[in-house]
């Protein structure tokens, strides 16, 4: 199994915090050695540092959790490898472009079985399942709205029903961004946190680090963080509930609907 | 104007010492100051490094010139910009998938009036002509060789054709890689060395600083570089005579083709 670490905000905010406790865990804290991967979006522009290596001793890490890139939008990926071996090619996320846009991709889980027709526009370079899953979504979104960018509500509906047809194949915790806002599916495990004012200071679980945001924010900042697990200690963390796919813009949780048949659930 | 930097060898190799000559060109013995950009590929895997700030200033420029990434096909970039302003996502080199290869490019000219019809299978993120140029040259091999990979000698031929067509719109040095070989189109400017048996030392001009090959190879190593303007003082380096199309496999160069009708020039 891997982690998941997303952020949403409202104005362009840096990760280094929430970045530091989760590099702990790709192999100092927790046993995610296989490669880890991290996107900032800057208004366009995309960028993603990939190592093979474990995050807790890669140089590439330790420049990304000392070098302040602000962003809106960013993704990260601890990788234990379950399909596809530990190479480059299937370290996460994953980027194409698509309507113009970058779109950025990490997975944890297992899909079992999940072989769909690819029709060329997006064809994977490794061989995970989740980098195949990336590609048949987006070739599923150029091929249900053609050459026109849809609005935002238009693709939480269409994405939906992708992701429950994906899901259906085992355990499908995604998270995926164009740079406007971000798609979160927890199918097993994922929470999320929003922080906003009044601001207050937090503790890391895998590190002895605090920091205090009224000293770095304004107050109408607002920043959603989205982890596999919760990385702080001292805070009120969001349980997504398994089955339910989220859409985050402006650091606010602005939609939400199950992806598992049964009664609604709410956060808990 | 920008500068190009390009690497192909027969074994992984890094890049470090021409990248330290390279990086001073960003802001510190030259002017090109609008942001840089590196490409490794490792197997089919690809690591693309950007920053829209100064390579002489950039703590990942730092980062890149101390971390031995090797590889066998490297294109780097440091820009001053002609078209496009300077933002992260108009830095080369710019990145796209195609028949389940990442394709890698840089562009050094200007393109004047060029603006092909594009059927929305790669769209420019930026408002570059290079990146527009990526995209025409990427679409059309996709249109000609439909899903079919072609071999090497056969995508030579499509993107001379290509090529001569995009140069018609002016300035128009590349390099262009997808991981297995290496492509440069010296439209005015470019040069290259091939290093093998019997290894030497090197200088750099635009830093005091010497390698020796002997001590970092072995007998059977190739490696070819391709930049701008030469990057050390004590090597002969080959000028690319104007209007020629090259092909970099292997640490060597592999097919020439000129791009400007005339006479065949031969290397000086």
């Amino acid at each position: 199994m891997c982690q998941l670490l997303g952020m949403n905000c409202n104005v362009p905010t840096d990760i280094c915090f929430s970045f530091s406790g989760f590099q702990a865990r790709g192999g100092a804290t927790d046993v995610h050695s296989d490669g880890w991967g991290i996107a900032f979006f800057e208004d366009r522009g995309c960028r993603v540092f990939l190592d093979p290596q474990p995050s807790a001793s890669s140089p590439v890490a330790e420049l990304v959790s000392r070098y302040p890139i602000r962003s809106m939008n960013v993704i990260a990926h601890i990788r234990k490898a379950t399909q596809g071996s530990v190479r480059l090619e299937n370290t996460h996320p994953f980027m194409r472009e698509l309507w113009g846009r970058y779109w950025i991709f990490a997975h944890n889980g297992n899909l079992i079985d999940f072989a769909p027709a690819l029709d060329g526009s997006f064809v994977p370079v490794g061989n995970t399942d989740s980098e195949r899953a990336f590609c048949w979504l987006l070739q599923s979104l150029r091929q249900r709205f053609g050459d026109r960018r849809p609005d935002d509500a238009e693709l939480f509906d269409v994405l939906h029903a992708l992701t429950l047809s994906i899901a259906e194949h085992g355990e499908f915790n995604f998270l995926l961004s164009n740079g406007d806002c971000l798609f979160a599916h927890a199918s097993t495990r994922l929470s999320y946190i929003v922080r906003q004012a009044p601001f207050a200071e937090a503790h890391l679980k895998d590190q002895d680090l605090t920091v205090d945001f009224r000293e770095v924010t304004t107050e109408n900042d607002r920043v959603a963080v989205i982890a596999t697990l919760p990385l702080t200690d001292n805070e009120t963390w969001t349980t997504m509930p398994a089955g339910s796919l989220w859409r985050f813009a402006d650091g606010a949780a602005l939609a939400q609907r199950p992806t598992r048949p049964g009664p609604a659930r709410q956060p808990a």
